[in-house]
Order: C-alpha cells, then structure tokens, then sequence
C-alpha cells in the first residue's frame, strides 16, 4: 500500500470515527414490553420481598446507616433492620421515576428512566483478552482503550466506571486515574468509585470541577455501582458511599448480587424475592439520607451450575429472571438496570455468541433503562474482550434498528412497487428501492455476508480475526475529544494532591 | 483408556442416546407471546394484502390449478389469478387451526398448531461442513448422518426434509432415499417431497406403506414444504406437489420465500403484505382443493445486504418481520411456521452464535408452531453444519426451559432456605437446594463453565472443537429405532420398482 492511499485511509477512518462518536444516540424503546409475569405473579413476588424484609431483615455494617434507618421508623435488632411494607413504600415512592446524567459533552447526557434504553461498557474485569496478546492482567492503558472504544461507537452510550481493573496503578489511588480517563478519553457521561466513602468523594469532587458543584446537584453528573454482598447484607464499603453519593445527590444503581444456588436459593422465584427485598431495602436508605437521590432497581442474577460451582452466564433461568425483575422495577417506578452480553466463554467463539444474545435480547425486551455489560463481557466478567467487545457493539447496532420497530406508512406498503414488478421480477431497480437504498437495512460491518468463494479470497477468517483488525483500526484512528486545558489542569491538580495525601495514610489489609 | 473403560463409556453414551431420543417432547408454550404489531397494524398488513391480491394478483402456472381457481369464484386472467377478500376469506377459513402429524413412533406424532412449538433441522443444503473435512458436497451419509443426529436430540422433534441435498444420488431418484433414510435412521415425523407431482406421489405411496393408506387421510403423515417462488408466482412443480398432497390430506407449509430488496420491497412492511397475500391465494387453493387440508402459514423473510445484494440472516429486520408474520397466522387461525437458527456465516464461529440466536429467541417467543431450520443452518443455508447441528441443540435445550416459564408455588418462593441461611450465608447445602439440586437449572454440555485455568487443562478448546468431539460421540453410538421387517421389505421393493420405472423415463434439463 502506497503512503497516500495509506494516509487516505487512516484519513477516512478518522473521520468515520468522528462521526460515529457525534451520532451516539440511545434507545428510545416504544414497542411493547415483553410481561412475563402475570398480575398475581408480580404481586406474589412483592409480598414474598414483604415477608423476607419484615420476619429476615437485611444486615447493614455501619452504625449511621443503622441510627439513620432507626430513625425513619426501622425495626433495628444487632445489625440487623427490619421493614414493614408501609416504610419500604413510603421511602421507595420518593424516588424520581426517571432522571438526566450529565455527560461533559451535553449532547451526551442521558436520561435513565421511562422509555430510555442505556448502553454501558462491562464493568469490573480484573483481566483483558485479545487475539494478539491473549489472557493478562489490565492495565491502566487498558483502561483508557476501552473508554477510547466506547467514545467511539455511536452503540454505546456511556462511558461505564470500572471497564478494567487498572491493576497495575496502586490500588489505593487508581480510582483516581479511573475517573480521570473517562473525562479525558471520552465525552460520555460515566461511573464513580465505589470502593470507599473517600474514593466516592474524590469521583464527586472531580464532577464537580467538570460540571460545577450547583450542576451537579441539581442533575447527577455520576452514577454509581451499589452492589448488594447478598444474601441480605450491605457491606461498610457500600453503605459509605452511599451515604457519600445520596448526601451529594449522585445517582446509584442499587443492585443485589445474586447467583442462585450460592448466593440465593435454588429456585429463580426464590431468587426473585430475596432480590427485591435486598434492592427495595437500600433503595428506602437512599430516600431517608436524602429525598428524591436518583436510583436505579438493578439486577445482577444468574444461577451456578450445580456440578461445578461456577456460575453460568446466558442461562434460560437467568433470562426469566431479567424479565421479572424489569418487571418489579416499573411496578415500583424505579429505572431499571439489568442484563447485558453475558458469557462464560473464555474467547468470543460460538459460545460467547449464543451466550450474549440470549441474555441481549431479553435486555432490550425488558426495556432495560441501564445496561451495564453492554459490550466486552468474556469469562463470567473476569475477562473484557477487545474483539468480543467490537463484535457486541454490532449486535447493539442491530438492536438499535430492532427497537425503531416497523413503519406501516404507506410509503413502506410500497404499493408503486408492486405495480411496477411483475411476477417473478426483481425489486432492486425499482424507483422504491432507489429511495430507501441508503438507509433501509442494518449492515453489521463485522459480519460477513460474502459468498463463500469470495470469503475464502479474502482469507477465510472468522469473526474473531476480522474484530481484531477491525479493533486496531479504531484505535489507531481514535483522536481525544477536546477538552478545556483549565479543567484538565484543576483535575491533574486535585489528583496529584490526593495521590500525595493518600500516600501518607496507613492502609490495612 | 482401557477396553473396559472404553467398553463403559461406550455402554453409558448408547444409553444416554437411547434415554435422549426417548425423551423428546415439543414445547408447549404457555407463555405470553410476544406481539409486535397493534391491532390497527395488522389490519393494514391484512388490507394491504388484500388489495394486492385484488389489484395485482398472484401467477400459477398450472392450467388445472388455475382452472380450480377460477371454477371456485377467483377472476383468471390468463396466468394471473385475482381474488376479493371475500374469497380469500372462506376459503382460508376451511383450513383447521391445528392438526396432529403421525411418527412411526406414536410418542413422537407431533401437535401443529396452538400452543405448541415443534423443531425440525436445517432443510435443502447443497453442502455439509466439518472442523475435520470442511466445506464439501453433501452426500446421502451426510443425509443419514443428520437423521441420526435430530433423531437422538430430545430438543429436535421432527425429522424433517431435505436436511441436506444427496448429491450423490441421482437428481431423479434421490428423494426415494431421503424419505426411506428418515424411516429407516429415525422414528420422528418427516416431510415429503415437493421436486414434482410423482415425486410427491411417490412419497405418499411411501407413507401409506408405513401408517396404511387410510390412516394418514385422517391425520398426515407428512408435512411438506411448498415454497412460493416470490414475488407473486406459483411454479408448476409446487403446484403439482399442491395437488398430489391435497388430495392426498397431507400437510402442507405454504412458504413465499423472500429476501426483501430482492423478491420483495426495500421495507418489511411491503414485504410482509405480499408474503401475506402469496401464502394467503395458496392456503386457498389447497381448501378449494380439498377443504379441510392441514396447511400451515409459512414465512421465510430477510433481506439482502444492499451493498453486495447477498442475503442477510439474523437481521433486526428478519425479526421484526418474524413477529408480525406469527401474528398474523393467529388472526387467521393459521398453525405458523417460521425463524430457526439462521446465519451467514461460514463456520461456527462468534458470528453464527450470535445471529443464530438473534432469530431464534424471537422464533420462541412468537410461539412458531413450526420451525424448520431450528439446528445445523450456516453459510445463508447453503450448508449443513455438523458442529453447528450439535451446538445449535444446546440452545433449543436451553429454550425448553425457557418456554416452561417460571415456578411461583410456596415451594419455589424458598422460605425454609431464608430461614436457614443467615445475611452472608450460602444456599448450597440448605435443605431447599438438596431438595431441587437434581433438576433446578438447564446445563448446556458443550459450553464450558470452567475456570480458566481449568479450560486451560482441559486443552483450552473453543466450542467449535467441543462440538465437534461430542458430534463423534453421538454418531459412534447411535442405534437405530426398530423397524417392523415386512415394513422394510414393503419400501425397499418400492423404491426397487420406481428406481427401474424412472430409469426408463425421459429426464429433460
């Protein structure tokens, strides 16, 4: 290849990234919402959370949480909060129905709620896979890859929190340098750090030098990750971030932690209850600490395969239980979080394919308001895949298209076409076609649709091969976003100096 | 590995094949179907048809079928047949909302329509590929090898039809194999064939053999694929299979086959409302024929990928059109056919997995009473994939236990095990979990759940190359169903006789 035509292309390929960054746009999902649950089924799931909350009671490790439950009325005993329906229902109705995160690009902020459909990158994964390099522990470049990919593909629709464990920065800081790649290396809006009260109180101070401290109070600039450590337990490290995010009033996604048949019973409705008792019980905390802090019913839940103890991603229990926690989530007027591209398959192979849809699928069906794990997900989450990640961005192009529904106008009944083809004859010139020609089919990119002749000339690869080259073309085309040198400065200035106190703290293990 | 232990393993996978192909049972799906369309919708796709039924109308080239037609009330004129809704409506009306099709097993006779969902594999294949010999022309061992394969899932519930093409046999002669092959190998329901009036004829003669003449005049033996060569035509060998089969009160899928762009408009929408009309004008023909005939509402609907005209499979548009076709069966009260594991990719690789399954849970949860392809489909059909066969069925197993929804009972809702098991506790050894281990969750045999260190041991294989072990394993111990001798005999002379007849005939080209 010549260097002009080598140039051309990293030309055209700059630009196609640009475009697909500007033209992020999420789901609006106006077409019916798949019910798997009958009336009584969603009432006998609510009363079996009643019963759990008010005989069981949920664990919370940290004695304001406690005072401050105590206080709104809770039955606390030990550790231990017990809830009546009335409470739960008096506290979980303050709760918006739906709210806007900001993102530093404006046309980026998201609303979370309603009919919105949210695709975040995978959360999490202490390792990254590629074609090249196979299985290793992330890094910090890593990190900003995968915020470079989700800046790039106009499926994804926010930048996510802990896409990789940047595990080769110090533990104790590498919040930091989290939330400083998500403003830097994207425009999208993104996730605070969970991992301690400080931690989370860094993610706010560092919003609010992006968005401005009054901003951010009157529309959340960060959505957080509140994992429940189920069974019916919130750790101190939560609790304190709860307490840091709702006092700041942060957006967080509550959401219980749930493989059944470890961490939850054997049974899915089992699961169910034990969920939205976990869920409903953190979420009340959230409205007594602060009325109307933004958050979002989420839902972690697959079962374990029994022979082995690992847990199985892509399982039909799991599809079952997306759909009837959606449902629990409207019944309560709460945004949802659920689903994602879920496998157990340790390389995007056929397995990981099978795997994702079928937990994909119902996410969108389920019209989930916030989908973590949108893309990346290898290896029950331990692994964020490069090409699994490109390749999962083209199913979501798809379902971008799945969810515009059909037009049934007359211009799609298409009648002058079938006046102008007789039995037998082609559409494909007909004056119809001409003017749907551009825009009337998805075309996934990644997939191949060549014949089987000229895919063999073209080399024979599989998807796998044609995601990595794909992969490296987006990231060598990849330009940051622009942003402002004086917020950039005030950030590297806030983490220099928090790097230098936290260096000086003593840190236990 | 020992004789003995070979000699064991042998012994348990003979069993465990015997056990599976004695456990087949269709899904009954009880739970809610999704509806894409509103009701105003569907009336304009059932106007529209109308109107193009009407105003277009739709070619047969068959003198005695138009003669039918026009004796019958329809507007001839010259090939073209017109009809008003009126017409559509009575004779389409005739046609019974379900019907049950005979196996020579009559554990294995199957329910067409209503709340059944019944599987059937890939059909019409020129080609079979494997990760040991690749793409290659299909072969009657490959055919029999595919028999053998749907007749030991318990997820596969038919034994279809052309599961993939004989080419090793004679063009003339070939479906005298194919229909013996499905009684000889395999004990399920299959199809008949459609390639001209004697051969259609020759399969009922086949199937008169095996049930009694009489027999399958009050429930079909056979359930045959009638493709409309779309846009708007019926051919003449169709239309002779047509006849011969509804005299016969045999079965019938009506099925236009459309790759919207192409054969149809550049929108779903146009398409659907000339699928509807070509199924329509020929589910009414078949009445007119004979009333009463079983005919299922068939749809076969995709699109071109409109940069290289080549078909598309697992499209958002496919699905979109899959759901609307099931609806409109139901509004009229048609058994439906329809999906399956579609692809176009050229192997089992991430690209096959995930748009396999993006057709085939929406196939589900459209409640398709019929689907063919539903295991082997690669490469836009024109391949039979062995592997693809094997891993395909692990989906199918994971939707039998989809379509069984969820258990709501006190015994689901798990209440000892909350009482067990303290904030923090593990599920696994509570009474509950003892009491449900043995059957709680669907376990997929060729997806590896390991850790990835033990995947690593394990030789770190990608499903492909599991699949491909499993497939050895299935075929290495199959046994075939007994077959009453004299039943044998009665065929194998048959076939004798029509393979001496057919020799004599002149073969045009």
């Amino acid at each position: 290849m010549s260097d002009a035509t080598e140039r051309r292309r990293a030309r055209r390929a700059r630009h196609t990234a640009a475009a697909a960054a500007q033209h992020m746009k999420p789901i609006t999902y106006d077409l019916p919402v798949y019910e798997l649950l009958s009336r009584a089924g969603e009432q006998r799931l609510h009363d079996a959370a009643m019963r759990i909350l008010a005989e069981f009671g949920i664990d919370f490790y940290d004695a304001e949480a406690r005072a401050i439950l105590k206080d709104h009325g809770a039955d606390v005993r030990g550790d231990t909060v017990f809830f009546d329906e009335a409470l739960i229902q008096k506290y979980v109705g303050l709760a918006p129905r739906q709210f806007t995160q900001l993102a530093r690009n404006p046309a980026n902020s998201v609303t979370i709620g309603g009919n919105q459909v949210v695709l975040a990158p995978v959360y999490g994964a202490p390792f990254v896979q590629d074609l090249d390099r196979g299985r290793r522990e992330a890094t910090l470049e890593d990190f900003r890859n995968f915020v470079k990919l989700a800046y790039l593909s106009p499926y994804i629709h926010h930048s996510g929190g802990t896409i990789v464990e940047p595990t080769d920065e110090p533990v104790w800081t590498r919040h930091l340098d989290m939330v400083f790649s998500h403003i830097k290396y994207g425009d999208k809006a993104f996730m605070g750090s969970v991992t301690s009260g400080p931690n989370a109180a860094d993610s706010v101070a560092m919003a609010e030098i992006v968005f401005g401290a009054d901003a951010i109070r009157e529309q959340p600039a960060l959505l957080s990750l509140i994992n429940v450590s189920s069974p019916r337990r919130y750790d101190e490290r939560m609790l304190a971030a709860i307490k840091v995010y709702a006092r700041a009033r942060q957006a967080m996604i509550i959401t219980p932690f749930i493989l059944a048949g470890a961490m939850g019973p054997t049974t899915i409705a089992g699961t169910l209850a034990q969920q939205n008792a976990e869920a409903l019980a953190g979420i009340a905390l959230c409205q007594m600490i602060e009325p109307g802090t933004p958050v979002v019913y989420g839902s972690f839940l697959t079962n374990i395969d029994l022979q082995s103890g690992s847990p199985v991603f892509g399982s039909p229990e799991s599809q079952i239980g997306l759909y009837a926690s959606a449902q629990l989530s409207r019944r309560y007027g709460l945004p949802f979080r659920g689903g994602g591209m879920f496998s157990s398959a340790k390389l995007p192979d056929a397995q990981a394919g099978y795997e994702s849809v079928m937990v994909m699928l119902p996410t969108i069906m389920a019209r989930t308001n916030f989908v973590l794990h949108a893309a990346g997900w290898l290896e029950n989450g331990l692994v964020s895949g490069y090409e699994k990640f490109v390749l999962d961005c083209e199913i979501l192009g798809m379902l971008h298209t799945w969810a515009r529904g059909i037009d049934l106008s007359d211009e799609a009944l298409a009648f002058d076409a079938f006046a102008e083809v007789p039995p037998g004859g082609h559409y494909l010139g007909t004056a119809h076609t001409m003017r749907h020609f551009r825009d009337a089919f998805y075309r996934a990119e990644l997939f191949d649709y060549n014949s089987s002749e000229q895919w063999e000339l073209n080399g024979a690869e599989d998807s796998y091969t044609r995601a990595n080259k794909k992969l490296k073309q987006l990231l060598a085309a990849y330009e940051p976003p622009a942003l402002d040198p004086g917020v950039e400065e005030a950030l590297a200035d806030y983490m220099r100096r928090r790097k230098e106190q936290i260096a000086l703290e003593p840190h236990d293990f």
